[in-house]
């Protein structure tokens, strides 16, 4: 084929995902990573950080919504959050939409992400100059061992994956600075990889979180094509309290649309794969 | 990168999977199609029809599960059944584990197909021998054309993708066959492509079913990491029932091991994404 394209070869997996391309639009060394830009002929524009694919333009709102509604429906009333990483404001974007939520602050080390994504994903960074955002280009690990105890509701960790800058961020150490900073009640939201390749990382997050003295994880799955086998999941993890329910009523009527995420799939991604199950607690 | 991999271009998303791979096990040309067998580092093997992924062995299980027992479970009581495709026997071997069923008829077009399975992935074919097993390779079209009326309880049409040989099994025509051969009750499952890419082609199957004399049509989504997007569906017609509700007692208390599916996941895989709930008929 005569085309060009961009491939990931993910070496933990043995598996890769390529996208079609017409042109580099965007290729940065900044003091934390190398971040490019693509733009495709079918998923619009690519974000890669040190040859990973972060998100496309055609399918982030999988990841995006998965990782902000089940956590912001769970709590009766999330009013502060924080979130680690999220770079490229699509978290940010989807958690502005509650209107219970008095104030975002999105800690990312890398400024230059977000510059990225303003330029070439301008629709995630729509919400950026909402007076409840502050956007903060620094350290999340510090930020959040300097957290004040109790001053937080929701902590999302929407990071790369456990290698490099992000590594620090999977651990008990970090899961108890959040278990801190969070209210009662207050659920921590973490990226975590694919079910499929990554199972044995799940447990020891869910290990990680109960030592950090959260009282209950569940995984919640849900497909990400633009990831390593195209299968991904985020991790909840709760402050005294379940994760099994949810504020249905009011997410079968958010005052926003979603595009993957409403009160039926909610209660579908709490449902367990078989295998899932055997792995995980409940 | 020094390894060698398999990657399948799918020109129709612009995107690409590949594995990485070891050696060609095997490389027939049939009357029908190219089929090539793959050794992959990390995915067992991998068998390869006109360029396209069929299947692999890490991954199958999420496929050929979700393509048999949410419609044997919503069935009242599942005797007849027949399979157009299905040569590798996966499918087969899922539906073999139901007591109720008393006879499967495998019809798929190309022997070679099952010949190679039966040497490279030997774990699909254990049922090939169980008495209410027979495999015919012959034309499906023909086959359902031909089916006594009110013969079957369930069709299953496990085929390549709506081009080449498989093309004529995606039409009313090919529907109003399967339709006559059902029995009241009667349960159509039609593997139905990627719910991101192909929307527009499981748009047109809900209504060429409803043109042959479905009563009513579903899709339910799961990840297959190994077909483009590695999001995938199956979508289910029946006639003269509802799709709704299904054996839940009996799923809970399935007398045979899964990896994937269960009860929970039976009714997960029923709620609709967002997108999908407006794009498709209730």
């Amino acid at each position: 084929m005569s085309s060009n394209w961009f491939t990931e070869q993910h070496a933990a997996s043995g598996s890769s995902i390529g996208y079609r391309v017409k042109e580099r639009l965007a290729d940065v060394q900044t003091p934390y990573q190398h971040i490019e830009v693509w733009r495709t002929t079918d998923w619009g524009n690519l974000m890669v950080i040190d040859g990973c694919t972060m998100l496309t333009t055609r399918d982030n709102f999988l990841y995006h919504e998965m990782m902000t509604h089940p956590a912001l429906y769970t709590h009766a009333a999330p009013r502060d959050v924080a979130i680690i990483g999220g770079g490229d404001c699509g978290t940010l974007r989807e958690v502005l939409r509650h209107p219970e939520v008095a104030s975002v602050t999105q800690i990312d080390i890398d400024e230059q992400v977000t510059r990225l994504a303003e330029k070439y994903f301008p629709e995630l960074c729509a919400s950026n100059a909402d007076p409840r955002a502050k956007l903060l280009f620094d350290d999340g690990i510090k930020y959040m061992a300097d957290a004040a105890p109790g001053s937080l509701d929701v902590v999302i960790v929407d990071s790369t994956d456990p290698v490099g800058p992000a590594e620090g961020l999977f651990n008990v150490a970090f899961y108890a600075s959040c278990f801190r900073a969070l209210r009662a009640g207050g659920i921590l939201v973490q990226q975590s990889e694919s079910p499929l390749v990554l199972l044995d990382l799940i447990q020891s997050i869910h290990k990680s979180m109960r030592e950090a003295g959260f009282s209950t994880a569940r995984t919640l799955p849900f497909p990400q094509p633009c990831y390593p086998t195209g299968w991904w999941s985020t991790t909840l993890a709760r402050k005294d309290g379940d994760l099994e329910t949810f504020r249905e009523r009011d997410a079968a009527a958010k005052p926003f649309a979603t595009r993957y995420y409403n009160a039926a799939m909610h209660r579908a991604a709490l449902a367990q794969p078989e295998f899932m199950r055997a792995a995980l607690p409940a």
